[in-house]
C-alpha cells in the first residue's frame, strides 16, 4: 500500500547490496566467509574436556550445499551424565521428541554422543520424521559399536516441513565417526556445522577448578548456533555442552536449567520460539575427582552453578552478537525489584519491544519507551513497578558515569552531546531500577534480573521479508 | 556493527525519500495532506448523533504547529452517561487519572463534554501534570456555565514528560466553546485535531434502531487517532464515540468493555501499549426512547451490543490501516478453539510476531512462522493445541477458495503462483483452525477470536528508528 511492489523490491535489492559482509544463508554458509566485524569472536585455540572428540562433515543435507560441513558429530570415549532443556513450543520437531525420549529413558545416563545436523530442521514431518531422527542416532551408536540402548542424542535445524535426506546422512555418519577429533580445528568445524543463518561459528572453552579438589583442571567447552529464523528455513537456538567433571544425572539437570534460564532463556533476537530449540550437556568425569551432586549445601555444587551459568551467558550473548541486522548488543539490568520473576518479565518485555529495538537501532535515548515497557509487561506482582520509585538510565561500556535519564518517576534534562556518545557504541547497558517497589529503598536491592538483546534494523526486515528464492 | 554509522543515516535518507506521501508528523499534522491512498477512508458525510456539537481549534501545543487545530472539543447540549475503558500501563498518564476519578466519582452520570489535546502527552509530569489536567476540564465547565463538579472528560497525546503550554491550552478553550458546531466539517476537524503520526483523521458514523422502539433512529459516530508510538512523542489509542440513544450509566460501561476487547484491544501495530490510551463513550439520550438497561435478557441490550462492537471494530480497523509502515491490513482468526481466551491469546502472539510480520510484508506464504508463533502462544489453556488437529489457511479477500497450508499438522504442497497473487493484496485473512482441541471435531465449533493487524515494513524502522530532530 505505502510502497508499491516494485519499489519495494528495488528497495531490498539495494539494501541487499549495501549491507554486504553481512550475507545471509539459509543453511550452513556456502562461502565460509565470516565477517570482518565477527573475525573477534572467533578463537584461535581452545581448552578442550579430557575423553570428548568431535567432527564437522559434509553431507549436502540443502542441495546447494556442496561442500561445507552440515553434520556435527560430538563423542564421548565414555558414557557421560547429560541433561538438556528443550523447546516449550507446543509444536516439537522429531529430534526434539527423540532426545527427550532417551533422556527420560536413560534416566540421564549412558549417553555417548550428539548428532545434529544443519539444513532441515526435520519439524512437522509425521511418524517418517521421528524415524529419522531415531535412525540417525541409531547409526551413530552403530558405529560406536553400541547395543540396543540409544546412547545418542539427535538435533537438527534448517527448512521446517521437509523431510531429512535420511539416506544421504546415514551414509556419511561413518565418515564422521571415524574423523572424530580432537584438535581446536575439528571443535571449530563441528561449531561450524550447525550454523544456518549465523555469519560466524559459536564456540568457547574454558577450565575451572572445584573446591574440593583444587590441584584438578576441569575443561568446559560449548558450541551455540543461532536464535534469528529465517524462512524458508526456521533457524533454531542449538547448543552443546562437554565437560570432563564428574557430575550426577540429578546435578547437571538442576545446573542446566538454572544456567539456561539466566543465559539462553534471557537472551532476544525476536522473541520468536522455535520448534527445534534444545540446550544439551554431557558430562564424561574424565578428569576425576568426586562426583558433583545436587545440593545447595555442597561447595563443588555452587562453585560448578557458577561456572556454568557465566559460560552459558556468555555462549548465548554470542547468538545476540550474531542477530539478524543487530547493529547493538544491549544488556538491560532490571535492579531493586522485590521479586525476581517480575524482573525478569519487565527485562524480556524491554527486550522485545519493536519501539525500544528501532529506537536503539537510530541511537535515540529514549527512555519513554524504556517506560512504557516497563508499565505494560504483564504478570508483574503487585508492588514491583512503583512509578514513582523507579529510575532509568545507560551504562556506558567504557566505565564513565552512568547517564540518568528518569529519577524516581522524574524526567531529567538529558546531555544529548553525551548521549549520542554512548549510543554511537555498540555495546549499551540500560539499567532499570524499581528503587525496591512498594518496599522502598529499605527493602530494596534483593533481586536482579538481566536479559540481553539486540536491535531491529532494516535490515532485520529485509532478511525477514525475503522471498523465498 | 554491521552497517557503519554514516552508511544507515544515507540508508534511511534514501527511504524516507522513497516513501514520499507517507510521511510521519510527530504532532497534528502541519500540511493536511493525506496520501492518496488513504483518502478513501475519508466520509465526505455522516449521521451525526442530535444534542452534541464539536470543534477543532488551533492552539500551537507544539510551537511548530503555527496553523492546524490541536485541541477538540465533543459536548451535549444535555448531560450523559459516560464510560471510558484505561490504558493498563503502570504509568498513567495525568488525563487518564483525572478522567478516571471523574468517572467514579460522577458514577458515569451528568458527563458534558470531552477536551482533547494532541502534541504533548502531559505523561510523567507530576503533580503539576494532574493539575493541567484538571483545570483543562473546568475551563470547559466554566465555558458551559457549570458548578463545582467536573462535567469533562480529559485525554492528551504526543510528547511524553513534558508540561503541557497549559496557559495557551486554557486562552483558547473558549474559542473551542464558541466555535462548537454540528456540520460534518467541524466532525472531521474535531477528528483531525487529535491526530499525532497519523496520516489521514479516522472518523465513523452510523444509524440503527432498537427493538423496543423500530421507528425511531438513533446515530453513533466516534473517532479515534492512531496506535503507533513515535519518539519524541509516545502517540497513543484515543477514542470517542457519541450517541443519542438512552443507555444507563451501568449499561454503557457493560457496553463498552465487551466492545473494546472485541475491537480496540483486537489490534496490533507494535504491540506496544502507551500511558495514554483511553477509549470514552458518551450517551445523552437526545433521541429519545426507553433507556438500555445492563441485561443480556434485553432485546435492546444485545442489538446495542452488537451494534457498538461491530462499530467499534470498523472504527479499530482504521488505526491498523494507517500502522506505521504498514503495507498489509491482515486479519487473523482463530478458530473451533474449545476455550476463547486462549484463541485470543494465540491471534494476538500472532500479529504481534515479528517474523510473521516481516514474511507478509515480503510476501510469503510462510506458515511455518505462524504455527511456530501458535505453538509458543503463553498461558494458552491445556488442550486447545493439538499439533494434528491444527491447520493454517489463507482466506483470499476476493472471495475464491481459501488456500490449504497446512491441514491437520501435514503441509500441503502449497500452489505458490496463487500463493503469490493472493499475497499481493492489501488485505488478506489468516486462518487458524484449531479442530476442536483435545474436544476433537466433535466438540470444535465454540469459540472464535479475531485480531487485526499490519505488517512489519522498513518504513516501520525508518520512522521509529529515527534521530530526534
Amino acid at each position: 500500500m505505502a510502497i508499491p511492489a516494485q519499489s519495494a523490491a528495488t528497495t531490498m535489492a539495494t539494501f541487499t547490496r549495501m549491507v554486504k559482509g553481512q550475507v545471509r544463508h539459509y543453511s550452513a554458509p556456502l562461502d565460509m566467509a565470516i565477517p570482518a566485524s565477527k573475525q573477534k569472536y572467533i578463537p584461535s585455540s581452545g581448552s578442550y574436556p579430557k575423553g570428548f572428540s568431535v567432527s564437522g562433515t559434509h553431507v549436502g543435507v540443502k542441495a546447494s550445499n556442496t561442500k561445507f560441513p552440515d553434520l556435527a558429530l560430538i563423542s564421548s570415549e565414555t558414557p557421560c551424565t547429560a541433561a538438556a532443556v528443550f523447546t516449550t513450543n507446543k509444536f516439537q520437531a522429531a529430534p526434539v521428541q527423540v532426545s527427550r525420549n532417551i533422556l527420560q529413558t536413560r534416566q540421564g545416563q549412558g549417553i555417548r554422543s550428539v548428532v545434529i545436523n544443519s539444513g532441515c530442521a526435520n519439524a512437522v514431518t509425521g511418524k517418517g520424521g521421528l524415524e529419522d531422527a531415531t535412525n540417525m542416532g541409531a547409526k551413530v551408536d552403530e558405529c560406536h559399536g553400541l547395543g540396543e540402548e540409544p546412547s545418542t542424542l539427535v538435533m537438527s535445524t534448517g527448512v521446517i516441513g521437509q523431510r531429512l535426506p535420511i539416506s544421504k546422512i546415514l551414509s556419511k555418519i561413518p565418515t564422521a565417526h571415524s574423523t572424530l577429533s580432537s584438535t581446536h580445528d575439528s571443535w571449530l568445524s563441528t561449531a561450524r556445522a550447525i550454523c544456518t543463518t549465523d555469519t560466524f561459528p559459536k564456540l568457547l572453552s574454558t577450565t575451572f577448578t572445584l573446591p574440593s579438589s583444587p590441584g584438578r583442571t576441569y575443561s568446559l567447552a560449548g558450541m551455540t548456533k543461532g536464535a534469528g529464523m529465517i524462512h524458508p528455513n526456521m533457524a533454531t537456538l542449538l547448543g552443546v555442552l562437554c565437560t570432563d567433571a564428574p557430575i550426577t544425572a540429578d546435578a547437571l539437570s538442576a545446573l542446566l536449567k538454572h544456567a539456561v534460564s539466566r543465559s539462553f532463556n534471557a537472551i532476544s533476537v525476536d522473541g520468536d520460539t522455535s520448534t527445534n530449540d534444545t540446550i544439551a550437556i554431557l558430562a564424561n568425569g574424565a578428569a576425576g575427582g568426586a562426583p558433583v551432586t545436587n545440593s545447595q549445601n555442597s561447595d563443588d555444587y555452587r562453585a560448578m552453578q557458577t561456572v556454568l551459568t557465566r559460560f552459558t551467558q556468555s555462549l548465548s550473548q554470542l547468538v545476540v552478537r550474531d542477530g539478524e541486522g543487530a547493529t547493538k548488543f544491549v544488556t538491560v539490568r532490571v535492579q531493586n525489584s522485590p521479586d525476581y520473576d517480575s524482573a525478569k518479565l519487565i527485562a524480556s518485555t524491554i527486550a522485545r519491544s519493536p519501539l525500544v529495538k528501532t529506537a536503539l537501532y537510530g541511537r535515540d535515548a529514549n527512555w519513554g519507551r524504556i517506560l512504557c515497557a516497563v508499565g505494560y509487561t504483564q504478570n508483574v506482582k503487585d508492588g514491583v513497578v512503583v512509578p514513582d520509585r523507579t529510575s532509568v538510565s545507560f551504562r556506558p561500556v567504557d566505565g564513565s558515569p552512568e547517564l540518568k535519564l528518569l529519577v524516581n518517576g522524574e524526567p531529567e534534562q538529558v546531555d544529548e552531546a553525551r548521549a549520542a556518545v554512548i549510543l554511537q557504541e555498540e555495546d549499551l547497558e540500560i539499567v532499570v531500577d524499581l528503587g525496591g517497589g512498594a518496599l522502598g529503598p529499605q527493602g530494596a536491592g534483593g533481586e536482579e534480573a538481566v536479559y540481553w538483546f539486540c536491535d531491529f534494523s532494516h535490515e532485520y526486515v529485509t532478511i525477514n521479508g525475503d522471498y523465498r528464492t
